[in-house]
């Protein structure tokens, strides 16, 4: 257990972080307190804004030997609950925000180095003016910062062809809850001299240090984009696709998306999206970058005659390219207007997917009848949001409140098939419980022997990742 | 300390793996107790070779209890000592190599899981049987065991595209120096629930625990290859070249590798290999995966006219592709034939590659005039294999007994350019001493934080990685 935030202990970070450091005031405390969707609302004594690593390292000094709890934010654009300060809980948030320098970019190595609060945005905007690619890629491109993209392992719709973010991570640097600065930011390709301290950080969402700066791998820019929308007559027959889309781009396919009716039926009448194709039951978006020019075609002729697809269309222009993306870009936030939906992050191996969407759709349908099952995602990577609009005419709190429950019921589906509960948002607060279900009494002793390790005085996140 | 080796202890160990299960007469134990190269040599009361991970685990009790080291070995391939049970410290050897079978393959979810002693080339085949393709690549794949290939996290040929055997890996089953079991092994793409495990195992070089299974990731089988062996004017001209080749090949450039003229006239000389192009200063073996038809000759083209390449041939069929990859397979052996070889195993930020490639010349030649630098490697990681065969009429032993001075006058350049002195083998027994010197404090007390966790009395693989 942490300890109350004192006067004297403000007085201690203000005289480190100077008033610009340290936010005590509601309405400047307001926006790091907010959770986008409104699911979660924090509390907290200060915000404190470091402007440097040595003025992080200098605040854990302050919060470890006051054991102070520090909820580290990046972005604060994370779906579980992991930035925002506990209320009840005197949970102090430390934003990145102002460390949001892009310290170097080489072309030739491949690299860039930038400190935890850049934007993912302004990390892809600097690769690509040298003629590069950093290819994570997610709707909250804008907002989200590097730190916390790689503090949730973040993934998004590039993982087929790039990895995660932590694929994408050559080195960090970061300030460990006693205030040492591991200095860890190297732009090496191969180093293999002792144990990986890296991943260890990486997607332990900010429970075991703070990000201060990373070391990211750039790629060439793509000069082409082959970007197909297509209707599939089964789920099983667009994993056909897919492998048959690898094996005759030349492994060119960065994106492969799953999109059902319903989806594309939101979209179109909440968010303005046009629907590229007519009714039909699922579809994919699926994109090659840089493949011969006529691997695109060759694919679809293949397809068709193996009954693949049903029907496609190939973007003509950059304009149709993004006409496609914002139906899929606009899925998540058009199912607001559709009432209540809950929500699932899940994975489930690739072959399993068919059977998986079956199950899980059947189970949810005979514990709520009526629910309308927008399922969509990167199935390439076995990803599926699995989100489930309430029945039409039900109360939407009374379906809300089925929120733990409903997830009981989907999860099962994805554990019986080898699966995972959270694919790409991380645990946080909101599936912390979880986590004694889904692990092994020994990989929970190792997570918290790793905790006691590296924060004995339980100062980083708590109540977070860790169950009780 | 662990302790020594009893007659009581050794009986336990029959007793859980039977007679074939464990080694006593020297004849037996011999070829565990050799390294390749004749570097180190073993000395060991047993070999044992459990046939299960089951038994693993109660191996590893036994050894706990009594506090015995254990060396685990997978395919005895390794160049750092590590896999070797030292001579006077009663060091008892754990070979996998009677766990090697191959638990299932899946051309669907692009996946393969065998227990750890399976050898590269059985992986690489059971891929190619369903078409895929499992890309690690190392010289010494038809003897080396995936176990030990992410205990080391191996690199290779082809990490420019795929990455090091750590990019490769799904999951892990691994025995924790108590025996425990942690399963792992799981074959999703996604999966961010707690703290990444297989990270802390992969590259741990067996001191952190004992892996025996693995999930691994594959990709489709590439259908055509463009291989290239080109004279480059200058190695900075090199860089020029390997950005060009991954731009206009559509980054499918898999291998780039940098090759001397000193090492082609000894590959020919000792090794029957054919010279692709009249003699030069430096060379580059180049080579696309499935692109388009003519992106070799436009990259060609464009590189004579920009002066990047000065000569080229490009393999017009499977047998002369064959032929260029003998020369730059049979560099390091060719070496043997010219006496005593200094070898270093080291990276630098790709950038820094001539500025490195000169400083450590001239550092080397100053130190011990007349050498003969045979400077060959993966260009496109910046890991140069940075060796010297000894002046022509010096004494072998004269010379090899400079091994250690003479790293370190190379390991100084190295480090100056902000480089790694084990970009590819490891630390193992060879290079422990000099993590003092490279990894900051906070960085080596945070290792043996994670050594004290998970093997409390030391009994994997003592003396290897960790300085004392």
């Amino acid at each position: 257990m942490t300890k109350p935030v004192t006067a004297s202990v403000l007085e201690q970070f203000q005289l480190v972080l100077g008033p610009r450091g340290v936010l005590l005031n509601a309405p400047d405390k307001a926006p790091y307190l907010k959770e986008w969707r409104d699911r979660w609302h924090g509390e907290t004594k200060a915000v404190l804004r470091p402007a440097s690593t040595e003025e992080v390292s200098r605040t854990l000094q302050i919060a470890n030997t006051h054991e102070i709890a520090i909820v580290p934010q990046s972005g604060n654009t994370g779906l579980v609950g992991g930035q925002i300060a506990r209320p009840g809980h005197d949970e102090i948030v430390l934003s990145l925000d102002r460390m949001t320098k892009i310290t170097s970019v080489d072309p030739t190595d491949m690299s860039l180095i930038c400190e935890a609060g850049a934007t993912l945005k302004s990390v892809q905007d600097a690769a690509a003016k040298v003629d590069r690619l950093f290819p994570l890629s997610l709707a909250s491109e804008g907002s989200c910062r590097i730190g916390g993209n790689l503090a949730s392992n973040a993934g998004g719709v590039n993982v087929l062809a790039y990895g995660n973010a932590r694929d994408l991570c050559l080195g960090l640097e970061v300030v460990l809850a006693d205030g040492r600065v591991w200095n860890g930011i190297k732009t090496l390709r191969k180093d293999n001299t002792g144990y990986d301290l890296r991943n260890m950080f990486i997607g332990s969402e900010g429970t075991l240090g703070i990000i201060t700066g990373a070391a990211l791998k750039l790629f060439p820019q793509v000069k082409r984009y082959d970007t197909c929308f297509a209707t599939i007559p089964s789920i099983a027959a667009g994993l056909s696709l897919l492998a048959m889309a690898q094996e005759m781009s030349g492994n060119r396919v960065v994106a492969f998306e799953l999109l059902p009716e319903i989806g594309i039926q939101f979209a179109a009448k909440h968010m303005q999206a046009r629907r590229p194709l007519p009714a039909g039951e699922w579809f994919v978006l699926f994109e090659f970058a840089d493949a011969s020019p006529d691997a695109m075609f060759g694919l679809m002729e293949k397809a068709f005659a193996r009954g693949f697809v049903s029907d496609a269309v190939v973007a003509q222009s950059s304009a149709q390219r993004d006409q496609f993306w914002h139906v899929r870009e606009t899925l998540s936030e058009s199912q607001r207007f559709e009432g209540g939906s809950i929500k699932h992050d899940v994975a489930v191996p690739v072959s399993k997917l068919p059977q998986f969407i079956a199950d899980a759709s059947e189970a949810a349908t005979r514990f709520i009848p009526g629910i309308r099952i927008c399922c969509f995602g990167h199935m390439g990577d076995g990803n599926m949001h699995f989100n489930i609009s309430q029945p039409i005419g039900m109360d939407k709190q009374a379906y809300l409140d089925q929120w733990e429950a409903m997830n009981e019921v989907v999860h099962d589906v994805v554990l019986k098939h080898g699966g995972s509960i959270s694919a790409e948002h991380g645990i946080g607060v909101l599936k912390r419980d979880a986590m004694r279900k889904i692990k092994s009494p020994v990989e929970l002793e190792m997570m918290r022997g790793l905790k006691r390790m590296l924060d004995p005085k339980g100062i980083l996140s708590p109540g977070r990742v860790l169950p009780d």
